[in-house]
């Protein structure tokens, strides 16, 4: 089965995470992207989502891990949405998995970009208030 | 505390479902949305959601209730995520919280129309393979 480019673009955010890589970690965003880096707390740019990728990756001892188990991919034209069951540990921090939501969005050059990268699913419900 | 625009939009349509007001529900979509029926199963453009909602309609007896219990909204440029508690019910249908997810596109005239309608969120995960 084709992968979708959606799918090939997370595994490269996913391994550039894991390699601390936050070069080619950032190609992966539009320049306005939101990051829920935790329930109640956004990061909105790329200067911004990089401070916090590189925070996570000290706050996780250098050792994150991130895998997806599952993923499905919902196109409407330019706009597509990501369900997928992402899994995170490190070192002392046993697997957890979370029910992770992306939007993607086709960029004129017909590159998918994520806009918003909110892993914690529905746990920020309530949170933000 | 004031109500984003799309919370309005959301209430709205909660509304024409439950009075099937099908050309008012309409309203709410982009030309190109996708409204997952039931996971596995989806229907791509005004025609087919109308039509599944007015077979929904029927399944429901003609007594769907709908509402939400919580909801957040991500927004990033001309496009939202919205993560929302939605309960279903009716009659001989006990009341079901789905973890949804919704996504919405702005559209030129300043309007927030529903392009990815997902009620079913994570669940659909391995059921369109």
């Amino acid at each position: 089965m084709n992968r979708h480019p959606i799918e090939i673009q997370i595994e490269k955010a996913d391994k550039a995470i894991v390699a601390e890589d936050f070069d080619v970690l950032m190609d992966i965003y539009t320049d306005d992207a939101v990051l829920v880096i935790e329930p109640g707390r956004n990061a909105v740019g790329k200067n911004e989502i990089r401070k916090a990728f590189e925070a996570i990756a000290v706050y996780f001892k250098n050792g994150l891990q991130v895998e997806q188990n599952g993923m499905e991919i919902i196109e409407s034209k330019e706009t597509a949405l990501v369900l997928a069951n992402t899994v995170v540990s490190g070192p002392g921090f046993p697997a957890t998995e979370r029910k992770a939501t992306y939007v993607f969005n086709k960029s004129p050059g017909g590159n998918w970009l994520c806009s918003i990268d909110n892993s914690y699913g529905h746990e920020i419900i309530d949170k933000n208030a």
